[in-house]
């Protein structure tokens, strides 16, 4: 570990959830809750590894159009994931369209960044009725252009990701933070996201490693 | 081939001809004009396949900053592209920043989309001195947040991209159509640009077929 280039800033994308559920004689609804404890191991091993901001792909506008059951359960995860993540030594923001009716009142107060517990810790981002559309909105009603879109839109406290991880095999961003990921390098494990195991995230950053990083040059 | 679901628009980063050239024994700026044929040859198999739309990432105002040799045979290596792809049955677009020293003059007539040639055949863009944060300095101003992002940035008139395809083994978009890329499906092939087979191709497809499209829901 000591001698890999470690990402700044890594994206989570939990997949696999349902699937998980279904292929273990489940719901699809039950699998969310089988993704909390995978979600604090990993924040724990990036803590372990230097990692200085994760962002967490909770949920999306997109996501709500689904099922109620299922709707329930990935919004109760979501507010039980970010509860746990606020007794870490952690930095902690939940950025998504807070106006809407779909997004749990429970994670208002995170809404805005807080040092949830010890002296700062890693900056945890997690996506909550996130919307790509809904990110980039303020970005097309600003009248000067010449500043950097990335400092105009709604999920601008966020920065550039280096390294995308996501679970369950899909190969797409499936709309998370299309501008922070314009140069971010993107590895996929075929494992369901229930089926989390300390390797998927060595793995990932051993092949990070061997990465070049040019951001676009 | 004929039972598979067949992407409509597919974007092609067409990676790795400068390691290619190096580990030819040639100097890095000679890789570019061995992208030419299989430019071609893909553009057949789509047509071929019943592809309707193929996006190029051509080159980027990122890689403008690359030493000045470079920069011109990578230029002289689109305008040939496009020039070979104007005889062609297809409508053809150039996307990119023409106001600025770095456009090649000799595209300039293809800014605006024409029928090259035949009776408008497969839509083809080609992204030439394309950057990510000018495709989103929109020239009108668009009141009305309730328009969609895709209506208002420079690249409009290039559609949802569903499969993106990008040879040189790099996990990464590099910027290519951010906002057109949101949903798309993501296959990397390992051989360089210039060794292009068209098995790559129908490997892509084969496994494409596999994909469901959910498009984030």
């Amino acid at each position: 570990m000591i001698d890999l280039r470690i990402p700044k800033h890594i994206g989570v994308i939990p997949d696999g959830n349902r699937r998980w559920a279904v292929e273990n004689g489940l719901t699809k609804e039950k699998g969310y809750e089988k993704g909390l404890d995978p979600g604090l191991e990993l924040f724990k091993l990036c803590e372990k590894a230097g990692i200085e901001e994760i962002t967490y792909y909770g949920f999306t506008v997109d996501n709500t159009k689904r099922p109620r059951f299922q709707r329930l359960a990935f919004s109760e995860a979501c507010i039980d994931a970010v509860k746990m993540l606020s007794k870490e030594n952690a930095s902690l923001l939940v950025v998504g369209n807070t106006e809407s009716p779909m997004f749990p009142i429970e994670l208002m107060p995170y809404a805005i960044r807080r040092q949830s517990f010890g002296d700062g810790g890693i900056k945890v981002n997690f996506l909550v009725n996130y919307g790509w559309q809904w990110d980039l909105k303020n970005y097309f009603l600003d009248e000067n252009k010449k500043q950097n879109p990335l400092d105009l839109i709604y999920s601008r406290d966020i920065s550039r990701v280096d390294l995308i991880i996501r679970w369950g095999g899909r190969r797409r961003l499936s709309g998370f933070l299309p501008l922070q990921s314009v140069y971010s390098d993107f590895y996929v494990i075929n494992d369901y996201w229930p089926d989390f195991k300390k390797e998927h995230f060595y793995n990932a950053l051993e092949w990070y490693d061997r990465q070049d990083i040019t951001l676009g040059g």
